[in-house]
């Protein structure tokens, strides 16, 4: 079968010809790939940022964000059966730790990562569990929901924890409007009834936000004291919920301070360092929460968000065999939406 | 009536023959002071620190933990009589605000603070209202509880809020085994099964821990790296939940380090500033809580578990007119326990 | 003022000329009535069922649903001004038990109730205090908003303690589609992204469900067997959560019988029993949720969505002097949708 | 090996010698039974009260509570290895279905139960799978929890629902002080600070509820008002919580009837019925909770318990040939304790 391979980090991954994998253990399930989401991530992969974290045997083949067809299951494989369409969840999980035990299999102690530290879904086919299989509405097709399974989840992930807080009349800030914050800005208008506010630096990324249900936007290109006014005005007083999807350069000194007294600062994006007077936590008694990826139940609830039509996404659709074409546009900017191979067309 | 009062900043407070302050309003309750806890923050209020932030008008009656018994109630009051032996929550709150109206009334947008912004209770009686008033069950004394009604309960108020947390099996960190840390280690005894690990640079600090119900102790003179790892060995791979009583050095650089994946670091003590990279935040998905005094409800469950024997304090006696010998002894490191003033001895 | 009071029981009320009520305790709140909604416990209290619960003193004035805009505050009133338009809470509150501080206020043990125990507010004038107060949004006019302040509240109240267990992919059946059924699914729709079918034995009623958010509706008017087939179909193996607003005839029985393994049968109409084996409770682990009028931050929430549009009732006007033609509509079901009383008209 | 088998039902069980089971599957795991507890279930088992529940295949192994060693794992089982100290959860689950996903897996909508429906451990070899399995701390014997493996979780289950319920200052009441509710006090005195309540008929399980940990104890037999009228008095106006481990006769409404305003019926027994009238139910909003077994993640947490000492058990030793003689003392009222059956003694 065609699979798209890393073989060595700062190079351009290749279109190869490698054999099919094969269904062994009773859990394992077989997947036929109708589209593999092209991420970020993906870009760092390349360039070996994650070469020494997941530690893969190269080459191997990338692709984290995975939907398809069931093509053949193990024989203690009860919730799928071949021919239906499904989407992956990020990890195979054990099903046997505590965190498994409890719901929380995001923080599997033994799980593996198709398209990080084993071979991915940017391929025909992709060997993965029944742990990690989530079985598609008629109305779904891979091509649709691809990208939810790792962006859209993240997202989704940090909408859920926070929406015990997010009652009538609450006011939640999300930063930034990209691929994960645009999912979540669909998740908070489908599930609570806050009013959203955006904070963003691009103006169309504010369009964007507008055009999926934010109620208020603020461009965060105009510094930092004007942004903070604002949101503080827009909220009356400040957000019940900061959810920050940059999580670098200013956002986590400005998500802390747009907080109101018994606020939370939810944080999904990463790179810089969070800085703050213990006095501040103390003295507005806030809370900081971060934000892993989701869990098996997240995805089930995601989908059942977007069979109702209440999440989608605008994506860009390329053969397998165009993923350079992909990566340089993703890199040069010039990707609309997100990115999608599909293999075999 | 005699009162400790503070004239001018940077000088000791003075006992002054002052006039007995009177019930005007439907919700005020008049108390004859049994006991009125010196804490730090009195040396503080002295030295002038919270003079901008609330802004009393001098000279005014020092004394924010009181207890004693009630002398008269304004016509409205119904949840306590004359002759009631009571503890005093130090915030007087409106009860028509959000947070008031949720039980969240430590975050009052419209409270005095007796003692800090108004006169407080070192004196013979003190004005507060029905709001503040906990009625003591009969085995209980004012001198008994009156440092618990501002240092107890904010330990009380951080445990309160990890409870849930703590389920058999799970370990908690104290950092800081000191005024606040050692009600928490007992209220965390008395309310949860966790397995508590005490952290502090004072040999009898953690011989106090172990006294009051903590399961093992670390010294942490003997530097990060050896404190970390004796933590990481204890909690078999981190804590569920961290309290820190410190909140500045290097504790919440460490704090944070000893919460395994899902887990809370709690900060009750400020001063210094936590400093962590979001990816720390994201990737062991834990969360950040700040804590501030604690509510009524808090009061009323602390006082609770004082009447049941579970949670006791260590005191020294001084008469109100001997407030500059306990202060002396509390600026020096002689005072033994929390120091209490009673009037009239 | 004019007044509309009961005089005696199983006699129609009068519209009298009573002296105007008077502000005298620091929280009292004196409303200028804009809008008072009729509601079917009045033909109650009238018949005398009230009479021992409640136990007024006659003559006094009907009104449990008040709106208007506040001519005269007490000294201690800060939460709203004269002219500000309001709603009232039913219930004035003392704001020191312990109901009253956990923001569990519609336990108060010190409750009056305007309208059933005291003075109410189908008149000019109401007397109440600023525990009850909600502040109108600008753009809410008291006669749109008045019959949410008990049935209204009573139907969120309800829905607010199943928001929890109403994740994507869920189910909530609603039994009863009448005044407080379809405040109910128009909340669960603004609140929850659960798929809503609602019964209810008439087809007029399914109608309006269906207009005001209803996503299936089914008519129970054919049979107990056949309706618990058709919702074990629409829910695919049960509801997580039924609301009944009926409580009485087979409705108790037949609500348990929806919902799946772990569901929540949740009451609120009352008249009847539930009859239910205890085997029927463990087996399938469900819980029974008995629901009672609904907080003062419910009133606050639900106001919320109803400034944002996303609540609103259908309504039939009539002049205060016209109440025994509003009594009659009502008993003989010529009343569409809540009857609303207005002053001065 | 040997073991107990039913043969029809109706006669008493007898000791086969039949072929040792296998490990086949990558999940499966074989123990070494180190002990089997005896339960009144096992007298319904062999009367035929569960013949058509669970309709197992004639003839087939008793025992659903079990412990032992581990001989012997399949290829993907990580969490336990040969020679662990083990207790089996009663179900063997899936893991794929949402209860499981959910750490639900009580409701395991794929699971079986051993010695129920599949050949269970009154043997000297259980074959289960490593979803059921718990590892014992190195101070735990096999003979100390086998009977915790049903009877004790399902009693830890309920509490661990209601200990969210019963802070500082509140009342439950333990209805039933025999094999679950004299676990059920232990587990409520090691996790929560409530005062326990104990009620039952008999005055030796009134004096065993006392040793483990009860503050009160009322004997039920003289009569409902009187039992009544003492709950009221010592819970000073009505239970938080009420756990009824009886579930018949009349204790439903005793318990119901035992709630004070917004507490929470929890029903374990069952047998009987539940009769209350809805305005019960609403106008003092109390709840009524089913509860089934306990999940994977209990037993952990009653484990936990056992090892620190906090929970204990009586219990009388049988070798597994004297099976007829353990049954004809547990139906005669004459075994003390727990019965637990210990094979090749």
């Amino acid at each position: 079968m065609k699979a798209v391979r890393v073989h060595a980090y700062g190079k351009e991954p290749s279109l190869d010809e490698v054999d099919e994998p094969k269904v062994t253990g009773p859990f394992d399930v077989l997947v036929e790939i109708g589209a593999a989401g092209l991420c970020r991530t993906d870009l760092h992969v390349i360039e070996g940022q994650w070469a020494d974290i997941q530690n893969p045997q190269l080459p191997y083949v990338l692709g984290h964000e995975n939907a398809g067809w069931v093509r053949e299951v193990g024989s203690a494989v009860h919730n799928v059966a071949p021919g239906d369409a499904v989407i992956a969840h990020p990890l195979v999980t054990c099903g046997l730790c505590i965190p498994c035990r409890l719901g929380d299999d995001s923080h599997c102690e033994d799980a593996v990562f198709p398209g990080l530290n084993v071979d991915g879904g940017m391929s025909d086919l992709l060997l993965t569990n029944a742990r990690a299989i989530v079985k598609l509405e008629a109305n779904l097709q891979p091509i649709q929901v691809a990208a939810l399974a790792d962006a859209g989840l993240t997202a989704y992930h940090a909408v859920r924890k926070a929406q015990r807080l997010l009652t009538p009349g609450t006011h939640v800030v999300v930063i930034g409007s990209g691929g994960l914050g645009h999912i979540a800005i669909q998740a908070l208008a489908a599930t609570t009834p806050a009013t959203i506010t955006v904070v963003d630096r691009s103006e169309p990324a504010l369009e964007l936000a507008r055009s999926v249900g934010s109620h208020h936007t603020v461009n965060a290109a105009e510094g930092s004291e004007k942004l903070l006014r604002e949101v503080q005005d827009i909220t009356e007083g400040g957000a019940h919920v900061v959810l920050d999807f940059v999580g670098e350069h200013s956002t986590p000194e400005q998500g802390t301070a747009m907080v109101r007294n018994r606020g939370s600062y939810s944080c999904v994006g990463y790179g810089g360092e969070l800085r703050i007077p213990t006095i501040e936590l103390v003295s507005r008694e806030i809370e900081v929460v971060g934000n892993l990826v989701g869990t098996y139940k997240d995805l089930v609830e995601l989908m059942a968000l977007t069979a109702q039509g209440k999440v989608t996404l605008e994506t860009t659709t390329y053969p397998l065999s165009a993923v350079n074409d992909a990566i340089h546009d993703l890199e040069s900017g010039n990707l609309v939406g997100r990115g999608i191979l599909v293999p075999g067309s």
